[in-house]
């Protein structure tokens, strides 16, 4: 399972100081959607080019950048100005237009790109209708202004259970870090963890621990 | 009706040089997701500063201007963040959460601001759940990427009639300047116009047209 570090809520030199603690550890690194909304893409482009001229860490691990810019419209702009800026990964809403999350798709195969869709309010009608995207990473989301998951492993199980077509799962909301073993047996691909590590104490340390976790599974 | 003059897809001094063609007819301009995602809102606040310093135009009229920032979670920070950095106006998702909408309702009430809930994807059961925001207005929208609205006026007309408790209506999407006396006589407040303004050979001309055209009725 990959370890996604989130970052939120900082500015661009704390966020470049909480990726150098946890460039060699983490497997993805998101540049949270209020980092892209409060400085903007373009000015993000230079952490992107930062991170890829890092050496890989002691692990041989290197973080690719996800940018969490919620995309709702305007997918094929939005998809080639975030790769274009050098992010690996970039998000959609699962509650955009599937004329949307198709260009976006489509722009993610054109940069060799990834996309993740953020499941944040998707009923399962909505999830049914929008499951057919096999190169997309799914990601199950409680929304910040709801609170946490309360049971990520079971809600996951529920979710494989629910929708079999769907192969692969990212989970985010008040993760803990005694909870990712039990997410990589289900199977997840990428658990995404924010405050946990980004304000913990000893940054590299809580980010070690969490990917030791993660990548044993 | 209040004219809302759309730009995106364009750079800062772009939009600024666009801003003082429109700034004297229009009632809002609207600094479009394209910009606040590829620039961010602190790059946008020097824009809004500069509006406010503008005198008033000959009709003794001065727009304001709206961040569209289509908030999906996160909202206090959001919109704290842009009503701090000087819009008037922002928007947020239909499709977010509840506990995000109440949120951002609470921030335009305490900034002295506006929100504009956009209706993007949301069904008739997601718009009867939301539809609890008396100060806000709710933005028929059609996305960009399915192409313009065919019928706005009926569009309006329908969307009246099924959900009279939504008294501030506000529409976006493909709008031609002959159907704006037909929205206005709707009762609709916000009439949302992009390209057939922005990209004209005389922007001012245009508007102009179009802001008499929503004025009279």
């Amino acid at each position: 399972m990959k370890l996604q570090v989130a970052i939120d809520r900082v500015d661009i030199p704390r966020a470049e100081a909480i990726i150098d603690q946890v460039a060699g550890e983490a497997d993805i690194i998101e540049i949270g959607t209020s980092l892209t909304k409060e400085y903007g893409l373009r000015a993000l482009a230079p952490v992107c080019e930062r991170l890829a001229a890092r050496p890989a860490g002691e692990t041989g691990r290197k973080a690719v950048l996800l940018g969490d810019i919620k995309t709702c419209d305007e997918g094929k702009y939005e998809f080639d100005l975030g790769f274009d800026c050098g992010f690996a990964y970039l998000t959609v809403m699962g509650s955009s237009s599937l004329g949307t999350m198709e260009v976006c798709a489509a722009s993610a195969a054109d940069h060799g790109g990834e996309m993740m869709i953020d499941l944040l309010e998707c009923d399962e009608s909505r999830i049914e209708l929008i499951s057919g995207f096999p190169d997309a990473v799914y990601c199950l989301h409680t929304s910040v202004d709801s609170g946490a998951t309360a049971d990520p492993v079971g809600q996951v199980r529920a979710f494989k259970a629910r929708f079999p077509q769907i192969t692969r799962i990212g989970i985010a909301g008040g993760i803990k870090p005694d909870q990712l073993a039990g997410l990589a047996a289900e199977g997840v691909e990428i658990a995404i963890m924010g405050s946990a590590i980004t304000k913990a104490g000893d940054i590299a340390a809580a980010c070690r621990a969490c990917a030791a976790a993660c990548h044993s599974a």
